[in-house]
């Protein structure tokens, strides 16, 4: 099935990617030639930066300019029931019946360890779908999120004034995955020392020379404030990769993360299966409960067992 | 190798770990048996909560009663060094020199993805050590960090007033993961209203009659305030764990995932290892580079030659 602009067909194929169901990797075989023309923009930050806010903004601009945009937001998840919090609906109404923009939302439920998987999944229905631009928004606190923005040709890492030390921590951990920063509530107090904050860290870190040279900026995303210049950034970023070959290298560990990604989750789909058959699970977690066995041992011996070995 | 109550070897098992060395496995396979004593508390929430504090607070209370502290604090990392941003040394300096408080800091690098792999293994080397109690520190917000407080007996969730929307959907998603939760600097404005919407939500939670019933507690970290009261709480949840039998599948469910932790990072390196024969990765991705392969039957392929199905 190739998509020819079907949006229902992407719909379904993306709800089967976050479903985990087998049908949807022969639709993506058969996508995967027509990808790799969208332009991927990460937005990453803290809880409460107001990121939502500001991809819809950002969305905004491109829409006025022509391009078609994706969306795809990672939802903190409610770990039992394994459902998206936020939820498409109550995100970006305004883009609700615009036909160029289509928004997707993922759980964070990873319970096949998939999440960066997936997204990459969806980030091509998307591509495949014809839109030019696909942003990915998560929450940017945790490796797993750190790892999903990875698949973002540019990312820009989103922060608020005043939220407490801890984030000095995170900000330092992120320093080194944005291409651009983003001050955002930038009429709130504090905004212009945090601004100066993140130049003067980013001054230390140490860059080749000819390398990117990322810029803060300041934005108010609830009124639209800053966002024009946020954009012109962002293509600015863009030509840098192109014109310096630097996307080359950039779109090599891309690819092979993602092919990486599907190769643990389908061996870890094939453990299952394996085990399935003479219910050594079971065996195996009664034997830790009397300490009569240990885990690296039993996984030893999984292994072995499904590699032929003997 | 058996501990003895060696805290060097026990220092050189964890970097060990946390390294990935693979004569790890072999020390963990002979303290597996010796562990199993140890009561583990998890203690999660966004940045900015004051989690480091409270830890050490807490931590003050049980060595007054005179139990032996073991404190795993998973840190943000720098994505690129690969290093934990806070470390041992700036945490909880006055308990630097008490032998019966063993605090070790975590990256979360998780490059194989083996995160709660190996929180799960130092807590056991601190089981293992004679550590009464074992404190996990995480950043509650990503999937990961979520699923690395699943191997705490009792999981306390941190917030404080004033962090935004963004944090009311978090709330929810964290609402099941938490037996007790915590409205730490308790001093702040909007302290009283964050409980009293936190025990709504809770009030609204559908539990089975005869379940443990969460409450919500308020602490000041900084200066002491309501620390005896949150350690009661936690030991009454032990006491409802214990006296409910609700124990044994939590240990079932614990022990089930560290074993499946253990069996998918195995397979990950087993399939490295194979791939690396005859250069396979830089074959795939420079295929999905040019379109000419795609990634689903790549992946299909390198298992069907692991698991020798040809």
């Amino acid at each position: 099935m190739v998509l020819n602009g079907d949006i229902r067909a992407a719909a379904r194929l993306m709800r089967d990617i976050d479903d985990n169901r087998p049908q949807a990797v022969d639709e993506l075989k058969q996508l995967y030639p027509r990808t790799g023309n969208a332009y991927i923009i990460g937005i990453t930050g803290p809880p409460g930066a107001g990121k939502s806010t500001l991809v819809d903004q950002v969305t905004a601009v491109f829409r006025k300019r022509g391009k078609k945009v994706g969306v795809v937001a990672i939802d903190p998840t409610s770990p039992f029931t394994g459902g998206a919090i936020l939820g498409d609906r109550i995100r970006m109404n305004r883009h609700a019946t615009d036909e160029g923009v289509f928004i997707r939302s993922l759980a964070t439920r990873g319970a096949l360890g998939g999440l960066s998987r997936s997204t990459a999944d969806v980030a091509l229905v998307m591509d495949a779908l014809g839109m030019d631009i696909v942003i990915i928004e998560t929450v940017g606190v945790g490796q797993d999120e750190v790892d999903i923005v990875k698949a973002a040709h540019t990312t820009c890492v989103v922060m608020v004034p005043g939220l407490g030390d801890d984030i000095q921590a995170i900000k330092a951990g992120i320093l080194e995955i944005g291409d651009i920063f983003v001050v955002n509530k930038a009429d709130r107090d504090g905004a212009d020392r945090t601004a100066r904050e993140l130049a003067t860290m980013l001054e230390f870190r140490s860059a080749p020379a000819g390398s990117w040279n990322p810029q803060v900026l300041k934005t108010e995303a609830q009124r639209g404030a800053g966002i024009e210049e946020l954009v012109g950034e962002i293509l600015l970023h863009r030509d840098h990769l192109v014109s310096t070959g630097t996307i080359n290298h950039f779109l090599r560990e891309r690819n092979e993360r993602h092919f990486m990604d599907i190769l643990r989750d389908s061996l870890y789909r094939k453990a299952l299966d394996h085990m399935a058959t003479d219910a050594t699970l079971e065996r195996v977690v009664t034997g830790m409960g009397n300490r009569t066995i240990d885990p690296y041992s039993a996984a030893a011996q999984v292994l072995a067992g499904m590699l032929g070995d003997r």
